[in-house]
């Protein structure tokens, strides 16, 4: 019996980038491969190749047209992070097949970069750090005027998907009493997953570390305005993992640099950030440049979930690792900017 | 009936230090309280007080000719952190007079700062911060080149006392497989507490994150030395805690300088660290100037300890969140420097 | 604006079975709800009903002919536990109706008796208890000569879902390794989920307690044959929660008579069992009366369930407490007996 | 060097019981071992033995007298799992001589009965199945009348010493409310552990499941009255696991009979208990001879910390596994009868 037909065409993610040497050769034991190149694959190519596949892993997908001949589709795996904009999902959905994103790849290491952020900036170890530097650091309680431990903090999560998922059972250990905020899921879910469900203001206003992990979408555009920043507690510590399309950053620099609150965020409105902007005078903050999900041996784990995956697709059982494109947020998914984390030109 | 007298003389620290408003009420209903200001005692009015005490809770000791009067004293307190150098601990353990050590209070919050440490080095915050500063970050990938995430790695702890065992729970959610080299700890408690008994060598060549948390000894001045650091995998994290005298701090220095391996200390030499210290230029090391062990709020957790064993004593029960002197090491400890985290000198 | 129309009719079930009080108040203020009552809705009546719903919430399906006028349908509630067997799925999947399960309210109630039930055989409480009643009991280390503890034991699961989901943070404590055979799940998923991956013999032969999860299917009648029963670890304890279907009876019942392992059930051939069915003798055997799914508080996680997911319908949000039928196995479902613990004849 | 001596006498337990064949050998190694037999050492001999040895284990104590002459001794170590009732606890405090139990040994075994006794109670598995033995067993909800599950549940803890923190992580992953009753122990440091501290008839009031885990002693003779018991909810689970001695056994077993709530115990007035004692016929009470702290591999337990904290001693090292006599404690353990779970004569 011949293998079911993959077309893997990861651009603008390269092979060795995602998949480890291992994985890479489960891949071509799981299914006759089509392409698995770096570059870009032709149009008419790739095309060709649909007629055939079964599953096609890819980094960008512009080709609806394509879909309709594609009769042996049983899934789309997007490994950007993000589901495809342009995507006919209601034809996929009709015909059953999957679309599938690489987004729980990236929970882990953005989980422990936030962490990590939260931490540094709590208990001043960037700020520290620098001053030693300069020679200026301070020992001791003169060093510790303005920190605090994160132990049994009241924290709040702005957007609770998979990347609040990850981070939830880092944060078990401090016993810290958990608030969230999404729109997209019921009180009785949230409660469930052991968080108590809140609206927006009152995670604000309640919580000594806010971790802002909404993806984002047209509703959502500076959500955090400067309005409700301001109700940010005096001193609490505000850590933005997801994109700054959620944030009013020039509010939320004004009051990091007038010492409301402590920033930490690991994304920016424009990436290079302008040499001139003024958040990078913002003592206070801890300034991260989009680092918390492209650790090296982090990104293999995507190649290790399409392997899995495609692996049962092919075995004819449900996918378990990757995300599914929900039909009812395929629209909301589709009519905006994609999700968080790992866009391709981010 | 009347209460029980405890002299509190805390000096250097203070009253308010560690003492919460609460915990300091909580502390007149136990016993009769002598002293308690700030200013250290005058040691006649000292010994005069000893004579009829209970408990001694103090910053100092040095007054073991004090003790032979002291006919009613069931237990002293130490609250630096460290036991008492001088004191006579056969006559304690003779007299069953307690002696207690709030080391305990400082377990979460050093620990706490012990992952934020290792999460900065290994995740490259405060160098991409510095980045940021100077306007050369870079992003995505680029910034990632020597980064790692801490899940699954092989950990090692040097030394696994209080201070391993509240780190320890913050280490279980990734996964971390734990080494721990304590010389005065045997094979069987260490399995017990759910880590592996390992010898140093093996401890520094098989870990990618090595936490130093061993108290100072005579016999363990620079037990960390040159040869031994060399050992260290290429890349890998060391996490400098409890005290620079446990290791060879100019040859950790020039490793850490030369890219053989990352550090992250909050412990120094001398404090200030001489301005012209060559590890102030380290690129890649996490400065930390001695901040581990002193946010106000933790401090507080000295006063709550102090106050529930306190209570214990004065109702005939045995205390049991402070730290008690073990006749087998109080020799040790006496002969020696005292142990880590916060010695008022320092 | 109307409220959206949902049908509920969860007979053999009753209302009170499945709604707590403060649920049928909440189910009645998300949609407006048509019939709600004990008795089988009469098929014409349902069929015009389901005209109008975008819910139906149903205890039996059997209305294929009526999907195609149900014009607003976005999902079908199986109240039962299991999938409905004669449903078009195809259609289902076509037009994007969910259709779902309450099957995860059952996870914590049958994981608790699961845990119960292997204390109970490994621990020798049923038999202990009967030889009181016979004033035949023995004491302290006569009569604990075949016990074992729980503690650090390798342990089996067959059939990893939902249930074993929830027996697993219970096994945690205990420290135990578990193998899990479940040939619907791949290596790398099942690794993900904290469990070895392992062959159906493997499980049998190095586990000292096996926990039996596997729904019923046509391919695993008696797959726990006479032959793989016989591998089994002399003294091991063997509990049986899905389905009898899974196992050959009377080999199980041989081998426990023969005191070769012990045998823990929930689950039985024919319920009731035959009046002179041979394992009512066998000593060592824990018997229980199918009741690991139906305690009432328990019962009640049904209607809470229904109601987070019917309310997220409403909004247009994707369900997430109950359980999606997967495309890939509705037709494995739908051609065999229904899945374990809960079809209304049982 | 010679090694230092070791007197092991266990009588009224045996070499085997209490050691595995490998711990054997290791106490061979630590130590120069006298005795070491299973019958009972002859008390001219034992006195001869014990003017040379550093350590003495022993299953009986009554030689104080030999005491005196013991100059080498450093630790006296009872396997009984209780202190001796009779050792004079000032000399060997003056004398810095530990004295230690093994209790702690027993802490996971008994934990493990105790889950297993409240989820047979909690669940009806004893009842179920010796109505499965008479022919009456009834299926599904039939069965499930009076039946309620774990998670969630108040639960309460009269006693919070060894055994209570062996159960507590047991019962963590079920979600309980812990309240402790324990009169030796403050308030914070019950709430540092994880439980809230409580009155006797706070834990008898609010609790749907309550463990009974005090140390017997002769403040608290009958401390469960008839009056004390009457508040007990309606339903609520009653599991007796220290000793019948702290409990109004005749009103224990009225109201259980009377079916005001369930009783589980694995310790009687008597052992045996008399053969018409009315327990007997208690249909709802799970009834266990004694057998929580007596499974073999258990038992084993004891030998590992006899030789981990004997290789401790030896080597200058505090002994860090087994329970170390309290001082403030000592005059309380001798002038009752002894602590739990397993005093030879019971």
């Amino acid at each position: 019996m011949s293998k079911p037909i993959a077309v893997v065409d990861p651009f603008p993610r390269t092979m060795d980038e995602i998949f480890s040497e291992s994985d890479l050769a489960r891949l071509h034991d799981i299914a006759s491969i089509v392409w698995a190149r770096d570059d870009a694959m032709p149009e008419n190519e790739f095309a060709l190749a649909l007629q055939e596949a079964e599953v096609v892993i890819t980094g960008r997908w512009g080709r609806n047209e394509a879909l309709t001949d594609a009769s042996q589709l049983r899934a789309i795996i997007d490994v950007t992070g993000a589901f495809p904009l342009d995507l006919d999902y209601e034809q996929c959905a009709a015909r059953s097949i999957r679309v599938l994103s690489v987004a729980p790849a990236f929970g882990r290491q953005v989980a422990e970069m936030g962490l990590g952020l939260a931490l540094a900036a709590a208990r001043g170890i960037t700020v520290g750090d620098r001053r030693f530097r300069e020679g200026t650091e301070e020992y001791l309680h003169a060093g510790n005027t303005d920190t605090f431990m994160l132990y049994g903090q009241p924290v709040g999560m702005i957007g609770y998907g998979g990347l609040a998922m990850a981070l939830q059972p880092l944060l078990t250990p401090f016993g810290v009493r958990i608030r969230a905020y999404d729109p997209w899921l019921g009180d009785g879910y949230l409660r469930h997953c052991g968080v108590e469900p809140a609206g927006l203001e009152e995670v604000l206003e309640t919580s000594r570390v806010i971790f802002v992990m909404a993806a984002p979408s047209r509703e959502n555009v500076a959500m955090l305005s400067r309005e409700r920043l301001s109700k940010i507690q005096p001193g609490a510590v505000l850590v933005l993992l997801s994109r700054a399309h959620v944030v009013d950053f020039d509010a939320m620099t004004d009051l990091a640099a007038a010492g409301r609150f402590k920033v930490a965020t690991d994304v920016f409105p424009t990436e290079p950030l302008a040499a001139d902007h003024p958040i990078r005078d913002v003592d206070d903050a801890v300034l991260s440049a989009h680092l918390a999900g492209s650790v090296r041996e982090g990104l293999w784990e995507i190649g290790e979930m399409v392997c899995d995956d495609l692996e049962a697709i092919v075995r004819g059982l449900p996918p378990l690792r990757l995300q599914n494109a929900e039909p009812e947020l395929a629209r909301r998914y589709a009519s905006n900017r994609p999700p968080p984390l790992d866009d391709p030109d981010h």
